[in-house]
């Protein structure tokens, strides 16, 4: 990984608010970019915008093949014509969060400071999930648009839609959060600190200036990704997918077979899952930076909706008139089922329009991005329910 | 933790083997040492000796004040006069696995090799469990015991029980695996994987040699060390240890309250359960050798009863006469209940005699060291029943 040189800016669809935006921590930050893409067409009534927003190391290329990696948009299975989110019917938007590193605003920015002209590093002020929702806010507003139809998002992507729908509820009809929950819980915030430590205490760290040196804290950040992978998926996913299996060949050429042959290295790949793992790792410092992933673990563990109720959930929804299509996982024990139980009851008692769905898969948190077909069925199902509601086709 | 030496081998109550042991990877190691301690008297018969296995970080200090943390013997609830593990009746001996860093032959030892005379580092070869097994039994034998009355362990001290029953059945009555599995999952070996990352990217760990240079890789361990113990526990006891409260001052100095106040550094305390995670982690570099942390969990990683028996896990046990208690927890989501009931199906398959209980806890995989009632009298009730079985008492 010693070749791998800082993410460099690369061109993005950008909207610029040189007006900037007063953050939660109390700091001002202008201007402020947010890059973003869009499919579909607007309506002559603007009233056929669907927000997608990205989990915690996604970006907006949601259906259309990204820049960096070449890879296909990481919905394309859910977004495009005639898919669940159909482009043909909506205008689907999508951006870059607020402290990301695809484009929008973020410690990779040049930040002017005087005589100084440099990245933002560990000097970026701190943002909350409410910071990211106030950004894609402006660009909604931006692009014309002053109610959308639907606001949608797994993991970090739906406390984003549960934070549009105490922020902004009037600006919306509906919101489908998936695989998420009204808080962050203490194993996550513990998960999200190990990930920290692992990339600070990388030397090629360097307190957060690596794009000075020309470096970056790979292997940190590599060892972040994978612990956070393992999280993404269930035991019983990995079971399946990888079990017990041993490498042919493995990273010392050496082959093992059975339970224990000849000289067996300490490390390097000897089980497959361990080759998956570290490929998950050495591809992901390729595009993402390791100060973004600071602080948008920072943002997510300060997400807790009922904060500013007095801890009472139900207060926050209190007389809403957005319709919630609440999804969880039975395999997703990052962002369990438990978790969307306490969302749907507080909804339930807030006397909001709430259907509740949970997916039987043994996928884990995962499950949302990868192809399951009930998931399909119930977003393609509400949103249709809620455009017949309003008469929209 | 800059200030942290290596560790030194103490004074630890030592069984010498100059004939050594030839290991499961082939390799020959010799001499071997195997430290140990014991609890209660050797009965005339020598038919009242239990052995405790010890779990990944744990030591044989079961049952008094550790001679390098200060701490107490980390199974003192269970194991004392009156207690559970009564050592008025019993003669209880616990080894330090081989491979660990508390007195047995491990990475750390001193290895003589024509003109050098250094420890092993990563030069010690890999080992199994059932190498610490035959260590042990090595140990049962020299403290003059033909049949134990029991063997006892938790976590990776189950997977030694379960090693014992397969190799050594006709060595022992009784057998108590706790919080365990037939085998290590892919989830298992995953997170195991991720540790070792953490500790081979800390440059301080110089290949394995820091010893030489007077440093550990204290970051790396650390790390691996928060990342494993989250998996210890369970969501839910997190949540209620913790929950999301803040520190009051934090590592900063600073006070956070409510959502978001003022300036919140990216990194440090800022949450409860951070301020514990670095705890553990810095307490842990103080009594734990990383080469034992990647020599252990390969062997962990290579732990699987079946595979000698071309995966048939009832054939491993066929015949078995050894008396069974699995235990399992309910919130145990390391070594699963479902990784229990594999275990208990293919006893029962067996015909062997088995009993098992499932302890409702929301401890998770740590509930086997903490207070856990149901535990105590699962155990007394089974040693009690296994002795009037045999007329013992």
């Amino acid at each position: 990984m010693d070749s791998i040189t800082p993410l460099t800016i690369g061109e993005h669809r950008l909207a610029r608010f040189p007006e900037g935006l007063t953050l939660d921590c109390g700091k001002h930050l202008a201007p402020i970019d947010v890059a973003y893409c869009t499919y579909g067409q607007l309506s002559h009534q603007r009233d056929n915008a669907i927000l997608i927003c990205h989990a915690f190391t996604g970006d907006q290329y949601v259906a259309e093949t990204h820049p960096l990696t070449g890879k296909p948009g990481w919905w394309e299975r859910m977004v495009g014509v005639g898919k669940p989110i159909d482009t043909d019917k909506f205008f689907v938007i999508c951006s870059n969060v607020l402290g990301g590193c695809m484009g929008s605003t973020g410690p990779m920015s040049i930040h002017e400071d005087g005589t100084k002209r440099e990245p933002w590093g560990t000097d970026f002020p701190p943002i909350t999930i409410r910071d990211m929702v106030r950004a894609q806010c402006k660009l909604v507003r931006y692009l014309g648009i002053d109610k959308l139809f639907a606001v949608i998002g797994g993991s970090m992507g739906g406390m984003q839609v549960l934070e549009w729908t105490v922020t902004y509820p009037k600006m919306m009809l509906a919101a489908i959060p998936i695989a998420t929950a009204p808080f962050h819980s203490a194993q996550n915030i513990a998960f999200n600190e190990v990930g920290r430590q692992a990339i600070i205490a990388d030397p090629d760290w360097r307190s957060g200036r690596y794009w000075h040196e020309g470096v970056v804290p790979a292997r940190g950040l590599a060892v972040a990704r994978m612990m956070a992978h393992i999280t993404y998926l269930s035991e019983k996913a990995l079971m399946r997918k990888f079990g017990r299996r041993v490498r042919e060949g493995g990273s010392s050429g050496n082959k093992f077979t059975g339970n224990f042959i000849g000289h067996i290295p300490l490390f390097g790949d000897i089980f497959e899952v361990e080759s998956y793992l570290h490929y998950q790792g050495s591809s992901f410092v390729r595009r993402f930076d390791a100060n973004s992933y600071l602080t948008i673990t920072r943002a997510m563990d300060w997400f807790d909706l009922a904060s500013d109720y007095d801890g009472e959930l139900t207060v926050a929804f209190s007389g809403t008139s957005v319709l919630f299509c609440v999804i969880s996982f039975s395999s997703d024990w990052l962002f369990p089922t438990s978790a969307a139980r306490i969302l749907v009851r507080a909804l339930n008692q807030a006397t909001a329009n709430v259907s509740f769905v949970e997916i039987e898969t043994d996928k884990g948190h995962d499950a949302f991005l990868l192809d399951e077909p009930d998931l399909d069925r119930t977003i393609r199902g509400f949103l249709r329910g809620v455009a017949e509601h309003v008469g929209l086709y």
